[in-house]
């Protein structure tokens, strides 16, 4: 929906994200969702008929649908009033030429995860970034929603005092069989090496688990054990991950993720234990969090509760007993980058204490990816981050 | 979110939602969410200085804030490039007015529930919306869930064979104290007879269960038998209503509407049963529908689900096990409204078998306040509709 | 199991129960599961061979499995050491007789829901308990429950204020076609007015729904309004039932009960909404309660619970956690009829007081089946009780 | 209860169980549910008068309460009509002795797990049954309840396809604080290595959870890698167990246990994933199955099912909707081990494909334990078993 005063909005571009892909609509949605940016320009496929037809579809002036990232940066650059942010949304191989590109162009990046295939191309990035003092958000795009927000705040103001343990599983079952044999384009680079990396279900799937429990705990990674396998016969890369985990701090953990657990659509739950309550959550039902205070009753947290903390309720925008979901939790990220945008539209530094996920933590599950490959290729050896 | 090429988009104005009111913004994100709309004039609060600094905020150009609807009409009207659709989300008394002016105008009506306040206004509305050719449609926003579609479709093909029973539910518990007492706005115009009609609760939310049953099973009310209390001291409308239900078909049913019900955020919940099957629903965790074929195991049935109708799929945006919640079900409804002022524009008759609910569900909905009114003021009897 | 010392014992006779009986054998590991009863006499069916394989099949001496209930009556009164209680667990026409023979007899009464077909029978029968100073209990078995018995206490000790409304539902499927035809021998004597008297589904299960709400809330219904409806063609008794509940307190309430509600097994729920707080349990997860004080956050009380009163606590056996089921709340009735049969064996007068159900409530049960079968056919007028 | 024939039922003694114990009062109520056992003896406590008072309480005559167990050995052996078989529910260490010395009697045991301290001392037991030709059951219970062998059944007759994923739970919370230096005394003999073998958490409950998942599965472990924690200061054994699992079969998994996950009382979980399906089940809600064939909607398996097998509904007493709980589960096993007793009774060998824990099990959960201690003591090493 547009209003007639505009300049309040962020100009945006996106690579990739053309018909056909899942995700690109998801970052327009929640680009959209909070009247916050206004999508100008796009290179939304590789192929130049499928990336003119999709511009189309989603509006874009035709001057301005591209035929690749680099024409797009030129164009970009070249124009008064071009973007002046970026959502990358093409298969992991390739985020890091394309980001690298834009932050060098003065262009702020908003790019899907897992960041980068190496920790190397993730250390650049992030020091691009900081070279050009430009914002590089990267979409975890799960702790966008207010019950994790406020699972964050009251493990950071001592409500589970000293975290013992921390369980997180992500489950899928989509790829139970070898679909990507019959020209799933989603499931073919999900499965693909040379596009994913080195990590399948552990890239795709674990990097949201793992960011997902250090958000919430505050915790750090110390060492993992992973044993990844591939039970689709002929599948390159794992479609299960089984991780002990270690964390700095002596909590211990576990993490599961699984893209052959039928059953489970998307079901992605954490919960945390420590010397002085526990916690649960569930990204299927995202609007509860369960909570138990050491001999005390359980309760279910909910926006409404006068438990919500103002984290949780900054990050709502109807009442209790409304369900929020992906599409908000979404939009909460894109929200927050914004409102780091403006601060650096003013010329003034960006907050680097931002809730929403950076450079940092992009690099954090790059390394998590590379740590429980090598892990798993040793004979699910220890091994320290 | 703005793009380039604009023309596509519905030129939408709204009347009432400005600062302070919960639905207006409701209203704005879910005519955002699928840009479809772009918000272009605004009439956001009875009050001028409000009304200017709500259009500041929400993007309005200041030459098309209106101080009044009455001025709204007619500067839309005589400018060029005036808006195409008005939503109307101020308390109830005052729709008809509003919404007869902007359909005289050639102006399509998106208007909340209840959409009038006596069954004479609703009809005039309807013989307005006729005469004029244009669309009213009434934001009964749960049957926008895809999980209701899924429902619906579901009784529709036969799957649960000739119906018998439905119970039917919608617990809230935000007026358990005299909240209206305390200057609470939101509470203050609700327990108002001036501004709410006959109905409180029954009004407020009896008619969204109403119209959830009816869609859901497509049965016709026969007769009702109505129990409204005001349980909070000097409360001057219903807080709690209790019926018994006969339809046209033989079913019969149950209707539950409170708000004084302390643990219930926003509880609406509908049960289904026929000779052949029996289905179940709740607004609080939206993404399931339970379903029981006779003699065989229960189902839990998603987006993601084998048994997802194409009616249920089209509502969607996002895959399975990403919940969807209000704000997509909400923009489902508008998304609709779109489509059906797509085909107007074009010159065509506007399609009145839309899924979305019109003038036919407006009326219907306060003609069910009425008649429970008047049940229960006879001591409960039984009256036909 | 038998243990040597057996004086402590209370010796239990049975009349009904035989093979294909569900009930008979659900009251034996009641009574036997607390290791206070010995089953020492029977009539166990009306077929006098079936009722000696019967005798045989649960251990009976064979000079004490009788042919009728009047011999039953005869021989253990002539007996030394003959049975103290008798568990009376036939069709509900014939509750009657059999009860009044045995209290006639001295002999304390154990009887099924509903303990008769008429108020006067149940009258009758309460005076003879009274006459003979023997206990009459009526196995209204789901208030045996620990977490109906904490709803209870909490209500009872002002938890949730002046109760307000009162939602109760039981809900199966098992006679969602016409079983009874096909001599179903349960559907048959369920739905055959000679035998079950004027109620079907009110009588079998809506009793025990209004025997939940009264018990948990301690109000006393003032009048109903009633639809009951055979939906099963050719069906004689009401296989649904819908009724408007008003409390003498003026809390008002609903009760649903049916056998025709595809995808429920034994769906009994009560939930109470006072000023204060509310709450919900429901049979299907009995160790859960759900609590909320208003203005608080919701609560999952269960017997581990800091919030569990002594009575949850006395009703119990087994740590919070390990599930106690449906056997374990009818042999806590069980239980504190033997407690009160050890009062009377000492010569004290019987507690009055006592949790479990007595002839009152089986009156009471019996006078709500009469009204709501009076208030339906009277068109679903108000009838009082 | 008693019933007047008693020769039908197994006389049966107990050693340990005396007041203060938990769970010598759960195996005399598993033991009496089904009217399979008579209890005529015991040794109920270490302390003498204890002993005897415990005696008296659960009506043993006095001359069959012995202060020690060789002296009821000694005193049963002896006796004419002496036990057939022994409750062995002692603390750990004193399994062994106990139930050689019964066996060596020609008495079948049904001990509690784990079944012994060590290896050796399993297969010294199992050896001493075998010679003996007596039955050496171990209370496993949790395989009992009725949807655990609905599982088990499953996935024997192939509806989930090649098993590739385990994934099982044991959490609990009562021991997040050092409630052993209280005084505490189940908390102070499971946390002293004396009493409890080398394994804490993971010897008393991680054991269950062990034995379940190969119980459901059919699957052999081949090899773990544990990382045992004792989180609470000055715990001498484990109190947290986080284990990688891999089966014969190439199937891997995941074990978690743990006594200090604040909110979880008792919280059992299993989850199974296969080539063609999945299934969950949870011991907080015993009487559902949630099973998915892959590309089908999920199902909520009840007892009353269509889908339930023999196994399922001939371990259960009462119709689905019913909830049944965990004094059922322990009465089922308590109740097959009576079936094969009899057999042998009859002089015919005892059937060893008893669906009953026996000392196999027994052994397996010693093993288990050694090896996770093992492996955690090696730095999580893997250990094949």
């Amino acid at each position: 929906m547009v209003n007639a005063t505009q300049d309040r909005r962020i100009r945006l571009g996106m690579v990739g994200g053309g018909q056909g892909a899942f995700i690109g609509a998801v970052h327009r949605i929640a680009a959209r969702l909070d009247d916050e940016y206004e999508l100008c320009a796009g290179a939304l496929s590789s192929d130049p008929e499928r990336a003119m037809a999709s511009a189309q579809e989603v509006g874009l002036a035709a001057d301005r649908s591209y035929g690749s990232y680099e024409e797009m940066v030129a164009g970009e650059s070249a124009r008064e009033g071009g973007i002046e942010a970026v959502a990358i949304v093409t298969p992991n191989h390739s985020h890091y030429a394309i980001a690298k590109a834009f932050l060098a162009a003065g262009i702020h990046v908003i790019c899907d995860k897992p960041m980068t295939v190496t920790v190397e191309e993730a250390e650049s990035l992030q020091a691009a970034a900081r070279d050009a003092g430009r914002i590089l958000a990267v979409t975890y795009n799960y702790t966008g929603y207010p019950m994790v927000r406020q699972a964050q705040a009251m493990i950071e103001r001592g409500d589970l005092g000293a975290i013992r343990v921390v369980q997180v599983q992500y489950a899928q079952d989509w790829l139970s069989e070898p679909i990507e044999s019959d020209g799933q384009k989603q499931a073919a680079w999900r499965t693909d090496p040379a596009k994913s990396g080195a990590g399948g279900c552990i890239g795709d799937i674990g990097t949201h688990a793992y960011h997902l429990a250090c958000f919430v705990t505050g915790l750090e990674l110390e060492a993992l054990c992973a044993d990844l396998s591939a039970f689709v016969d002929g599948r390159r890369l794992d479609d299960n991950a089984h991780l002990l985990l270690r964390f700095t701090s002596g909590a211990k953990g576990m993490l599961w993720a699984s893209q052959v657990a039928v059953g489970n659509e998307n079901n992605l739950r954490l919960s945390v234990y420590g010397d002085k309550g526990g916690l649960a959550w569930r990204q299927q039902q995202p609007n509860e969090l369960t909570f138990t205070t050491l001999g005390e009753t359980p309760r279910i947290i909910t926006r409404g509760s006068p438990a919500a903390t103002d984290a949780t309720l900054s990050g709502t925008r109807i009442p209790a007993g409304h369900p929020e979901g992906y599409l908000e939790a979404f939009a909460t990220i894109y929200r927050e980058v914004a409102a780091a945008i403006r601060t650096a539209r003013d010329g003034k530094a960006v907050d680097i204490n931002a809730l929403f996920p950076t450079g940092a933590d992009g690099k954090a599950g790059v390394a998590f990816v590379e740590a429980a490959v090598r892990s798993s290729a040793a004979g699910c050896a220890w091994v320290e981050l």
